[in-house]
Parts: structure tokens; sequence; C-alpha cells
């Protein structure tokens, strides 16, 4: 009855590449200078490759070392990259090393992957949400080689990932578990570790990096480049969303906006008599702007998809708080992370390039195939969820015995972005970056029926309450300021939306616009920060500039 | 500007209780009679306390041991379980020591669970699908006390839980990195563990159990069993979803039907020439009665939730299929399958007890709160999935410029279930249990805006093709057979639904009734299966009845 022979193919064709690189290593260590020879011993041409790397923390000596192999042994490569985010990444494509990509992100090199769709250089295989790539590797991209990078290794090959564990344990667990091969980049290689993070019998290769891994302060936002709109908005946000809805548990994306919210709490949230009362809990990277929110006894929980360079000593001296191993480091997680950032949080409030009259956002804009991350996971209603908690359940319909709650999914933009031009469109330039780059599907950040309020300086719309497309428009229109969609709002037409509570301004919240001054930050400025912190924080140095 | 004072109020927390439960332990290590003692030492009233315990696996030596701590010493537990499947998991609430439960699922003791809630001798704070569960261990369940499962620990408490890896990982990690306590039972301690799937760093106590822990073969379907009916419903799925979508990743529900599809793919799949076009690969626990199709070299990969009785030698000798490490055993997975579940297949496979004149569906019947499971996660449409496929494609409607795809999600059912009682109602039965639990929603297992398709004996609904309500009613009666739902079926309407494709009778698929034998398993008992299996697969005492 048996058709195939063989049933286990993968493990000894890593054998047999295991033994080939076997001059190579000692154990299970490579020497830094041998690394281009033990990738073009361990790759085969046409293998499924992960590399390392979120928008934050980079395996870059080993995706250096890969540019440099030879592209007559190894080539064609199906690349599987949470971002594309070095000048490599997208050499390796251009040098004949890699054929093919799937990745979810693609932020500082966003130009040069629509340049190379177009030019044909790089094929995509699709763009994912962080989630739903780490889910392919289980199933339809499950890689044959991984390229991860640790803090450090032990004699015994067992990783330390510490603060930054980030992607890595999803990664090294689907191919350590199917006969993939585990290569890492070690910062150091030591005799004792503060702690396993992912034990030696899931590792193959280890190797010491010429440096260590690149890290990238992402998620700090400097408050002295917080504008008063920016804080109108924070303020009606506050208000108008997280107090009306009871939110207790959140995300924030990247960005000024969100930030502002933040350094409100401890000054406008308190005057509102909010503390205490709304999110204790979050998933976020320990973002800096948190620190006066978490010292003034906001915040009862983080839990971190990364971290963040300049954090450590902070969140060390708060595991109260901050998800903190028995060595004192933190450890966070992005599988784990965007799990409950998808099905656990009442709120999800990120920004974006533009959005369109129906209310559909995308930061994918002429030119730039930016990709996703993380937003469409946890911006999206995860229609599997069964648990309710008050904000969940504000956004039940009233008019189904069947209905049930819905995520708060926030977009805070300002009508005009910093270009100039306008955030509210007609079109997204996204439909037009789909021909060009022959997606299947528009390469939309956040669908309209998973957006449940858009806030702007003018005012809140509640997309949530409404009832029928047109009224959705009317609501964005209301909101939209002097931007050409702005434009079609008819005043009869707001009044009535207001009175329904589908739109509210400034005033219908209690907010003054006068009151939105940077004196209500309860940080002005990096140094501040670095005060609340008690000396705690330590700000990368592009970020110092007071002595 | 600080408000508080202490910032490892955990962390203090649980060094206190090491240390008075320190006379008990010798390192990490317990004396299993001592197990009584320590849970008391260790768990404070009100702890928020995960027990491990999915389907399958249970961590049955430490909730057979909380059972009989003293309740003025420890009370008022919040408890927090996939799974609510001994009795002991309720007894802990009659006698006092807990008091609230979160949970996902209660198959065995879903009868009691209704009665308790009636009698307010347990209070449920909500109900989950798996997945949202392990997200809320990060956010606002984070736990005190964790109490889990492994096969074998080593002298230093690194953790091999091996083909059965299930759920412990992230139970552990949530516990572990928040100054959490994490309580292990043990099957065996031994000098060398085979591998380590969780390092000893994570743990703090280590238990040997007075037997191995639970395990229930729960996915063994016997084919014997397997109906003609079921056949006919499995020929039907073939032809009219699978071949016609082209589905390529797929997740299998419990239960025969999905069983006998299993068993036709080397014969019928076979005869249709589809061997090599669809489902390569799979989310599933090892159920037997994929070996056939593994053996006939239909499958290429598949990641399993947890292990299953008896598979364990035919797993490690087809580690080309299975997610299998070094050491040669099996590694499952419980929240990355859940993740893949979502996120990366094409099609979810169910069945369920009632789908009503709507076409949402419960196995929450009269008197039965049995939960959700897995379901829920893999039976809806993750709306914040970017990649597509042709299977997912194709159900993506034309009329949209922005539109994408979307998973199928079928419903399998026969017209009347085993207690001769009509599966398809006007109201669910979930609605009245809704009142009767105080559950904020009615429990619906999968609503039906998730809901692709549904197949019965009479043919099969393609309700994505219906574009208003009434019509999704029409195509559900026209498959409900003689039930009251069914019988308000029309001929003219069915006509008109058949032309337009919208539903499919058998001999619409060229599926004649008449072939519908079982003469067409694969296998049609459980020694086929073992001979199948070359004699690897040893199915438990209950399922042997041949000599």
């Amino acid at each position: 009855m048996a058709q195939k022979q063989s049933w286990d193919h993968n493990r000894r064709a890593k054998e047999t590449k295991l033994e080939k690189a076997s001059s190579l290593m000692q154990g299970k260590f490579v020497q830094t200078s041998d690394a281009k020879e033990l990738l073009e011993t361990l790759i085969d041409s046409g293998d499924r490759v992960v590399l390392e790397g979120d928008n934050q923390k980079q395996a870059d000596f080993l995706s250096r070392t890969l540019e440099t192999v030879d592209p007559e042994k190894v080539n064609h490569l199906h690349m599987i990259m949470s971002s594309i985010s070095r000048p490599e990444h997208l050499n390796i494509f251009e040098n004949g090393i890699a054929s093919k990509m799937d990745f979810s992100y693609a932020g500082p090199q966003s130009t040069r992957v629509s340049q190379m769709i177009s030019d044909g250089s790089l094929v995509v295989g699709d763009i994912h949400t962080y989630l739903e790539l780490y889910g392919r590797l289980f199933i339809d991209l499950i890689p044959n080689v991984v390229l991860v990078a640790a803090d450090k290794a032990d004699r015994q090959g067992n990783l330390y990932t510490g603060y930054n564990t980030e992607e890595t344990p999803v990664i090294v667990e689907s191919a350590a578990f199917k006969d993939g091969i585990v290569i890492v980049q070690a910062n150091e290689i030591v005799d004792q570790l503060p702690r396993v993070d992912i034990p030696s019998d899931w590792v193959d290769v280890v190797i010491q990096a010429d440096q260590p891994y690149q890290l990238e302060p992402l998620f700090t936002r400097d408050p002295q480049n917080i504008t008063e709109l920016q804080i109108l908005m924070a303020m009606m946000a506050i208000r108008g969303v997280y107090e009306k809805h009871n939110v207790q548990s959140v995300n924030h994306g990247v960005g000024f906006n969100t930030a502002a919210i933040e350094l409100l709490l401890p000054t406008y949230g308190e005057q509102l008599g909010l503390k205490g009362k709304i999110i204790p809990n979050w998933e976020l990277n320990p973002t800096p702007t948190l620190i006066p929110a978490i010292e003034s006894g906001w915040v009862q929980s983080v839990h971190s998809f990364g971290g963040e360079v300049g954090m450590e000593k902070y969140i060390a001296a708060r595991p109260d708080v901050f998800f903190v191993g028995k060595d004192g480091t933190m450890r966070s997680n992005r599988a784990f992370g965007q799990v409950a950032g998808q099905y656990a949080l009442d709120i999800f409030v990120g920004s974006t390039l533009q959005i369109d009259q129906f209310g559909n956002s995308s930061t994918v804009t002429n030119g730039r195939l930016s990709g996703f991350g993380g937003a469409p996971n946890m911006g999206s209603n995860p229609t599997g969820r069964r648990h309710s908690t008050p904000a969940w359940q504000s956004l039940k319909p009233d008019d189904d015995p069947l209905a049930k709650g819905q995520k708060l999914v926030v977009q805070m933009v300002e009508t005009f972005g910093s270009n100039k031009r306008p955030v509210f469109v007609d079109h997204l330039d996204a439909e037009d970056v789909r021909k060009e780059a022959k997606l299947a599907n528009v390469p939309i950040m956040i669908y309209t029926e998973d957006t449940t309020h858009i806030v702007t300086e003018e005012g809140i719309a509640y997309l949530y309450k409404t009832d029928s497309m047109a009224e959705r428009k009317q609501a964005i229109e209301a909101i939209a300021g002097v931007t050409p969609v702005g434009l079609r709002s008819k005043s009869e037409t707001l009044k009535d939306l207001r009175n329904r509570g589908i739109v509210a301004l400034p005033e219908d919240l209690g907010v003054k616009r006068t009151d939105a001054k940077r004196s209500l930050l309860a940080a002005k400025n990096m140094e501040e920060i670095v005060e609340w912190s008690k000396g705690l924080y330590n700000p990368p140095a592009k970020f110092r500039n007071w002595s």
C-alpha cells in the first residue's frame, strides 16, 4: 500500500549538511571568520530561510554574512522575514542569492521594495501581519534553516535572549522540531547564562557575532515634539473613548498621538478622576513616555513584544509592572504579545497615513510598500473572542439578541499629515500600489469594518454607531477638516450626527481647545522623563540634547 | 512625584512563600507525600491559579491534591483552566477552596457546570476559546501560581514534556516572568532528559506524581462506527468543498464525519485524481484515521496541538510528516497550533449539536454548558489575515474593489443528531442557557457570519454566496431535511438556489448516493489502521476488539 520509501528525508539532509560542516565546527560552535563558509555549507539552493529581524532587533551579523555567500553555491532562497530593514535584506535578491520573499514589514526599505517588485528583481510571496507569518511557519512555510540572534550563549549552546526575546523562540521552535537547522549569532559566549531562554537541544550552530546585534530605539518619542494639536486629540481620546467606554486594557501604536495620551494620564487624567478607573493593563513595548504614568500608579502591568533601548534598568527596578525573570531582566515575546494584543485587549489605538472616504486605512502610499507589522492583527475585531468586558460590551448592537461586543479599534490622525497632504482621501494610494506590485488584494492596513472610532483634531467619529455605509461616510466627512473629503460635510448633517452621538466635537466632550497646552504634559522633554524615572531610564545618545 | 513605595511586591511575596516552604523542599524538589502541605504554603487565598488540563492531558496529581487542602487555609481561589474535565475541578468549588472560574471547555463536566452555576456554587468569570484564554494570562489574568504536568524532570528541574507538550510552555511563561510560582508534577525524575522543553530557570517546584498524568485518547475514532451517511457527506465535502476550492491546508474537528474524509482520501480522493493536488498541510492532533492518507503520500506535514495515545511510535517513524525533536519524539504546542489554526489555514471543518435558522451553531444545549475549546478560534474568519491562497481568494466577493478572501468555515452535520433530535432549530438552546447561567452573551460556538458552508446528507449550502439573511435562511432550509427548519423549504426556491450554485445536491456534485459504501473506507476498523501503520500504531486497549 505504501508508496513512499523514506520518511526521514529532512533528517538525513540535515545530518548530511552538518557532516559537511563538521570541519568548521567545534561542538556547536563556529569561528566568526568561518561564518560565510558555514552558511554556504548549511544552506541549500532553494531552501526556505527565516532571517530574524523584527523592526528593532536584527540578526545583522548573519544577514551581512549571507550577503557575501557565493550565488553560484547558494541561490533561489525563499526568504521569510518579519521585517525588511537593512540594505543587505534586499541586496541578496539583487545579487542572485534569494529569489522569493514572504514578509510583514518593510519600514526603512519600503521605497526600494516597491522599485524591486516593479523591476522584477523581488518576487513577493505575500505580505503578512506578524502573527500570521509565525502561524505559517508551522503549516506551509516550514523553514529549512533559521538565522537568529541571541545576547549570550553558554558552552552547551543554551541561549539567553534576555530583554529582547522578541520573535526568537517561535522561529527556533518551527525549525528545531521539523529537522530544520537553527543557526544563532550570539553577542557573547559565556560560561554561565543569567537564565536560559532557549534550551541548547533546540540549537545546532552558535557563532559569535563580530559586533552586538543591531537594535533600534523605535518606540522612543521625545515629548518636546508633541504639538498642542496632538494634546487636544489626546484629551478627546481620554474623555471620548477611554472614559466613555471604561477601557481597561490597551495597545498603543507607535507615534506622538499615543505618546501624548500616555503623558496626559498623570495630569489631565488625574484631574478627571480617572486614576484607578481606566487602563491598568498594557500590551506595549516599554515606551519611555509611559514612565510618568507608571510612577504615578496608573499602570498595573505591561507585557511587551520586545525591549526598548535605554529602558533596561528602569524595567529591572519595576518587576511588579513588567514581565521580568528571576535574573532581573525582562522577557519579551512578540508571538504571545500579538496573541494577547489580538484577543485580550479592550482597545487598539493606531495611526495611519491615509484613510479613504469609507474608513479603510493604509500606510502604503505611492512608491512605498511598507507592509503591515502588527497593526492588522491588533487592529482587527477577533471574531473568535468570547469573553466580554465593559468596553467590548459597550459596542454591542442592541437590536440583535445574538449580538456580542467588539474590540475598540481607533485611528488617531491629524486631517493633514506632516507632509501637508490630506490624510482623508477618496481612494487609497494602496489601490494603485496593488496594481503596480501585482498583489492579490489591496494592501489595506485596517479595514473600515474593523474601525470603530476615528479621532482627529476636529472631533471623534463613532463609526460603530453608524448603520449604513452612507452614514459612515458622513461621520468621516464630519471630522475630516478641510481635506477634500471633509469639505463635503454639511452643517445640517453634522448637527444631526452630533445629536445622535455619532460624532462628537471637543465641546461635546467637555474638552476646551484652549486647555490643550504643552504644560499639560507630565514630561515635556526627555530630561523630565529621566527625572520621573529617578535616573533609571538611560536615553540613547540621539535623544540626549541636554547636558 | 511617585506615590508607590514598593515595586517588587510580587517578588517579595513569592520569596516569602518559598521561604515558608523551604522545610519541604530539597532544592526545587518536594516529596510526593508533602504535596498537600506545599500547596497550602505556596497558594494564598484569593490567588489566581492556572491548573493545566486541556481536553487530553491533565495535571491530575496536582488537582487531586488541591482538592485536599484545608479551605480554612486556602480559599477564594480564582481558577483559570482550559478544561473542566475531572470531578475535583468542581469539587474545589463545592468545598470552598475556589470561588471563581475562567475556562474554555467543560466536556465531561458540562452538566454539572450548568447545575453549579444555577445553584450559585460556581461563579464563572467567562468562557473562552483556548488562544483567548492564553492571551489573557499576559494581560488581565496574570497568574500567582501555575500547576502543570511534565513527563520527566531532571535533577536541575529542567522539564521534558515530550509528545504532549500541549499548553505547558505558555502557562509556565506567564508565571515564570511575572513572579508567579511554577509548580510541576513530573511522571519521573531522571538524571538525563531526552531533551529540554522548558528550562529549569522557569520552574520553582517539582514533585514526583503518585502516578503518570491522565491522558485521554480523545481524537481516536474507530472506523467501524462510520456510517454510510457519513461517507456520503464526506464524498460531498471532498468534491464540493476541498476540490472546488483547491484547499491546501486544513484543520478537522473531532468526529466521525471528518474521520470519514481522512479515510476516503486514499480511495475516493485517488479515483478523483486529487492526490498531490489538495490538503498537503495539516494542523491536527495525530489522529489514527489519518494514517492511510499519510502512508499513501497525501500528507506533507502535520503540526499538532497535543499528542494522541498510541501514536508515539508511528510519529517517531515519520519525522518528515510530524514535528519531531532530535530525541525522536514529537513536540506539540497548543498555543502555536491555535495561532496556525486561526491564521494559516484554508479551512476549518467542524461539527455541532445545533444550528439555528440563521446559521449560528452551538454545542451548548439545555442542561450542558460545554464551553468552546478551539472551535471559535479556528472556526472564525481572522480579519487580520493579509496573505491570500487560492481557496481563501475563491470566496472573495467580486463586487468590491477593496474586497479580500475569507477562511472556509464548514459545519458538517447530519440533519438529526444521534439523539434523534433535529440539529436544525429555530432558536438555539444556548439562548436559554445564557439566561440561566447569567452569561453576558449567548454562548455561540460559531457565528453565521463566519460560517461559509454547511454540509448535510441532503447537500451543501454555500452560505458565503448568499447576499441577504433571507437568502441565507433559504439555503439552510434547503439542506435541513425533514427538520422543522427543513420542512419550510420550497421546491421552486431550491431549484433557483441550485441554479445559482448556492445549494448543491449530491447529483450536482457528481456524487452517487449508492456509491457511499463502507467498502470505500481505506480502513474499516482499527485493525486495518494498525496494518496501514505497519504495526507502529498501538491502539489503547478500549479500541482493541480483535485478538
